[in-house]
């Protein structure tokens, strides 16, 4: 194997791949990254770790093709602190690549690539495409609501649903639910649903280029994301999602609408009071909606009060009732906008906050608390 | 007590004060940052661990002069998400103070401020004036080559000592030393010698604006620092500091001139192979100093090798020896200009590294390890 490859495009193309490499696994393999020279003058860079998996290509000059894995801790940071230049590797006898650059060299001991896990190729039995950026849009909405309690893995998934010519994403850590969807799409069936890992999701997100029409691959266990040079893959999560349609409420007695940035100022000044409150861990903070204003209202015994008064515009009935500081401080800074509506009925029922510009395409179920 | 003051003045200097305040500290009323209202309408806020202790001095509009001590974790945080706007602070009955805000409000408990400890008002015996930028700029030099390991205090400190009309800064971690000096320093004294904690400094340097003038009280077991609106004050370690005059050779047969960057990327890349080198934990990098070339290599069985070629200028003799990669890294990160000098004699004699554009005022001192 032997090729020559700019070091910047390299490098870029290594991090995007190696956010797929874990150097806590076991399998020597799975923490190095896989790179195979293509007489085509393609170098395909690949990591995994099975559950999720990265694939890049960049041009090469390739004059021998080939394929090889690299231990990534080393690799990565080598080719980060190489200068900026084209950089020539060729692998030689006992194992070792060499990389030359300028007159300099180093060489790096690899294992063999036809061992490596073959994960990216598949046909989905459902086929969408749909924009980059409406896909990171809706990733990062549904991902502050997402559990990390392994024990319950659905909740650790995002549920992707195509139902009504929409792909809905659901997510839910069982005290707050995120529901949003994405019109007029590419799709070869009417109905679907699969669940999939939030933290293969957030890659995603992170990865893909928002200006490329991005294609999804679905079969019943993996999804694959592809754009024009990266393939993005994951497994699926088993398990039926919780029935969210009846979850949401549809009507409401009160609504509010308010300066989301004031509200959320607010929220993380009583925050700071209540955060070390071990007894409750609810984080309660005691909404109070007048005609006009709403006060906000917090107490730590053991730190101080906190008294605020936020204007509002309101319609219907007032209302008190209680919520977690901490779970609504998360949702807030996550949505845009300047203004937000907060929809409620009773102190017992779950209440929603949306957007209200008209085209805001998501609602956040959150729970009150009860008030002592 | 009552006062007003500027959400953003009171801010920054609490965020400077809090640099003394430790919350793990088991007296409580250390973990708090004191307050002090004076009748001039001048605020003095204050913080230590009894080692360090920050006293800085903000404008406030006096209405009730008072002094007490708030909980710095809450209040810090507190004031640093509170609106830029001025704040009225007043103590209620209950151990309470309250904080104005618009039509909002916060009340914080507090603790009592005559118990707090004041370490910050007395006369050196020494006293100093040098420049806010000639003092950052001999601890940040000084701060590199500085021990953690607190079974040797003396080598956690750096020497502040006065000797032929320069003030000197001299640190070392044993296998490292650095030397640096300010002349032209106004004293009341001829000759003086203190070991300052490193941790101390590094506070120091960071507080103090860099162009006002700095005076320095020193005591047999304290220092103090004081600008226009800041006082810092440390103990200092006791014992006596190594007689580096010996340590640093003053003739050497082989001395290079080399571009800092290129040696410094090259021994980076040497490191990614080497760091997680067990056996020997030395980060070995072999200098092979020929005419025109030095040839740095080094090998790390598991990992790879690596050989690269960079050119210098030499007087004297060629020379091949052996460093540790990391302790030459820290240094050259931590020296400005584009070229340096390296003075060597045999690879068993330590060897200087100093800037060679000839007004730097540093000496470097570094042991060379032996090649396997």
């Amino acid at each position: 194997m032997k090729f020559t490859v700019n070091q910047k495009e390299l490098l870029n193309n290594l991090l995007i791949v190696n956010k797929a490499v874990s150097n806590k696994n076991i399998q020597p393999l799975l923490s190095g990254i896989y790179l195979e020279a293509k007489e085509d003058n393609k170098l395909i860079i690949r990591g995994t770790d099975m559950e999720l998996g990265i694939e890049s290509e960049v041009s090469a000059f390739v004059e021998e093709s080939g394929k090889i894995v690299l231990p990534s801790k080393y690799f990565v940071e080598i080719v980060r602190k190489l200068p900026m230049m084209d950089l020539e590797l060729s692998t030689e006898e006992n194992s070792q690549i060499k990389i030359i650059y300028g007159s300099s060299e180093i060489k790096l001991n690899y294992f063999e690539g036809s061992e490596y896990p073959s994960i990216h190729d598949f046909e989905g039995e459902c086929v969408l495409k749909i924009k980059g950026d409406d896909l990171v849009n809706a990733i990062s909405l549904s991902q502050v609501v997402v559990s990390t309690d392994m024990s319950r893995p659905i909740f650790t998934g995002i549920l992707l649903e195509i139902k009504n010519d929409k792909l809905n994403f659901v997510s839910s850590d069982t005290h707050r639910l995120c529901y949003t969807y994405i019109e007029n799409i590419e799709k070869n069936v009417d109905r679907w649903e699969s669940i999939v890992p939030a933290k293969s999701l957030k890659e995603v997100a992170y990865i893909i280029h928002e200006d490329e029409e991005i294609e999804i691959h679905i079969t019943s266990n993996r999804i694959l994301f592809k754009s024009r040079n990266i393939k993005v893959t994951s497994r699926l999560i088993e398990g039926k999602f919780v029935n969210y349609e009846q979850v949401i409420p549809k009507e409401f007695s009160t609504d509010i609408n308010i300066i989301k940035k004031s509200l959320l100022d607010s929220l993380e000044r009583a925050f700071v009071l209540t955060r070390d409150e071990i007894k409750s861990k609810l984080n309660t903070v005691k909404f109070n909606i007048k005609e006009k204003v709403l006060i906000i209202s917090s107490r730590a015994s053991e730190v101080g009060d906190i008294y605020e008064e936020i204007p509002i515009y309101l319609q219907g009935k007032e209302i008190e009732l209680g919520f977690n500081g901490k779970y609504l401080i998360e949702i807030l800074r996550n949505i845009d906008g300047e203004e937000i509506s907060i929809n409620l009925n009773d102190p017992q029922s779950p209440g929603i906050i949306k957007g209200n510009q008209g085209n805001e395409k998501f609602i956040y179920l959150i729970l009150p608390v009860r008030l002592q």
